[in-house]
């Protein structure tokens, strides 16, 4: 795949959660391109054969591997590592769930479910949900980071302000992504590679896919950034946006109760006109659909804003 | 300016704060198509000779007018307004404001500030901020609602289930916006026309701009929305999206202190890169940035990116 690559990281070069005593898979210097091979979130638990039922029997020891960690030379706390993704190459093989007791509707959706995916890794066509839904394909790695300044092993599952679980949809080719450094090396790692998100993440999980990605590893010294940012090369709905969108509102003093009024406010429109299952819509949008928040400021409510995008079904 | 309008809503003919006892300018049969001439948020307070001394001295018993109500025939509780958003014809004056106490980082900016802004209304073309910002623009009603059920004068400020001070960016010409019902007639009103506006508005005001528009106002029976949606006719950034985003972002258990860290991260980058004084920086992003919900469900921190478009600086 890659032909610039001083290295590869192979999918049994993963490890569970940060810390900052995990040995190093490989130190590298500023400038070098790796490829890294990465599973899927379920670590392979999960396959194009799973049914509900495995779902319910996850082990979650072994969810969301992240490849790494690489060790940057000159690296130091207060430096940034400077991440150009390059390139990804998809598997063509996903997953979506509702995993019980994760996600923004947890309460509403107590019960595992399960949709997979099969998609063109060449042509990334969009991906068919159902009869008549079309996903477009985005590919893009969840979680991104490098480790904690704070020793012992911390879960993998919140973004923190090293990066981490960020699940930032817009993290595709192209992008340059900065991130602070906390410790000597800065023990970047990379995983939970998607091939599809809308914005929030809303059901709790994407279409999480295994594939290869391509990122090259660059040091700023004292850069000394609060959190992660990132510097997109050209539009990021474009893949989207070109029939508009279906958009629910939630309006209220707190922006996760809105956040989730917008998104039930969704989950009842599309049952309502596409005679869609709830779990279904709840998995769907959680691959395509974005939360905004359109208003912040008219105190005591603000608005957040679901924006189903109409070329799923249109 | 509008052929096919039955009524014209004249700029004197608006009123403050949302009240079910005020009466009708006008009462309509469903499928009416309406001109309303707006005035702006300031109710002519603010003008383009207006100084920062002006923003001191706001009366705020008379801010965000709103042209109306409208009493639409048949029209009851539980309905819909479907609003067919026709056009806009704004005016070429615009101001954004630093109101002190309001805005999202009110605690950081105490001292008000002004920003007059000049656009050509015909072309509008992007509207020119210092020597090298350049705004797009895309004009919309930043408040636009039905009268509450309930009896008395309540504040313009928040927004509610039956629509209001939404501030919903892509509230553009083409989109189709459903308000819920609460009273006979409906009693629908609009004002508070935004030349641009970045999603959140976080300082608290958009390019203010008088303007007049055109909608037409029909009913759906027995929709029972419990908050308004609206349908886009197509893409909704494109007017911001050619050159890509610099993104900076909030990550945190709390989505407001995480919207809140995201928007100081962009202030501060773009004052160290473009040398922009703080609080312009801040009104700047208020025109032109979105703030959008990354992540939340990876527990217990959520991750808030704000957006903005490098069209603006390139």
């Amino acid at each position: 795949m890659c032909n610039n690559c001083s290295y590869t990281i192979h999918n049994h070069q993963h490890h569970f959660g940060w810390d900052n005593s995990i040995v190093p898979v490989e130190t590298v210097t500023p400038g070098t391109t790796i490829e890294f091979h990465c599973v899927d979130s379920s670590a392979g638990q999960l396959t194009a054969d799973s049914t509900v039922a495995d779902v319910g029997t996850l082990n979650f020891d072994k969810i969301n591997p992240v490849n790494g960690p690489i060790y940057v030379e000159g690296a130091m706390p207060g430096d940034a590592l400077k991440i150009t993704i390059e390139s990804f190459k998809p598997s063509g093989f996903g997953w979506t769930a509702n995993i019980p007791g994760f996600g923004l509707l947890a309460d509403q959706f107590p019960d595992p479910a399960l949709t997979i995916w099969k998609y063109d890794p060449d042509t990334l066509e969009p991906a068919l949900f159902g009869k008549e839904g079309r996903v477009p394909l985005k590919p893009f790695a969840g979680t991104i980071g490098n480790a904690l300044g704070e020793d012992g092993l911390h879960s993998i599952v919140p973004p923190r302000r090293v990066g981490g679980n960020m699940d930032i949809r817009d993290l595709s080719a192209g992008t340059t992504l900065y991130l602070p450094v906390e410790v000597a090396g800065a023990l970047f790692s990379v995983g939970d590679t998607h091939a599809a998100q809308g914005d929030g993440e809303v059901c709790g999980t994407a279409i999480e896919s295994p594939m290869d990605t391509v990122m090259t590893i660059d040091l700023v010294k004292n850069a000394n950034l609060k959190s992660p940012r990132f510097t997109t090369p050209g539009p990021v709905t474009r893949h989207l946006d070109s029939k508009g969108y279906e958009v629910t509102t939630g309006i209220g003093p707190d922006l996760m109760t809105a956040s989730r009024d917008a998104v039930s406010g969704m989950i009842d429109f599309l049952s309502a006109t596409r005679g869609l299952a709830a779990e279904d819509a709840y998995m769907l949008i959680s691959t395509c659909g974005d939360l905004r928040i359109s208003e912040i400021v008219d105190m005591p409510n603000c608005l957040v804003s679901f924006y189903f995008p109409r070329c799923v079904f249109e």
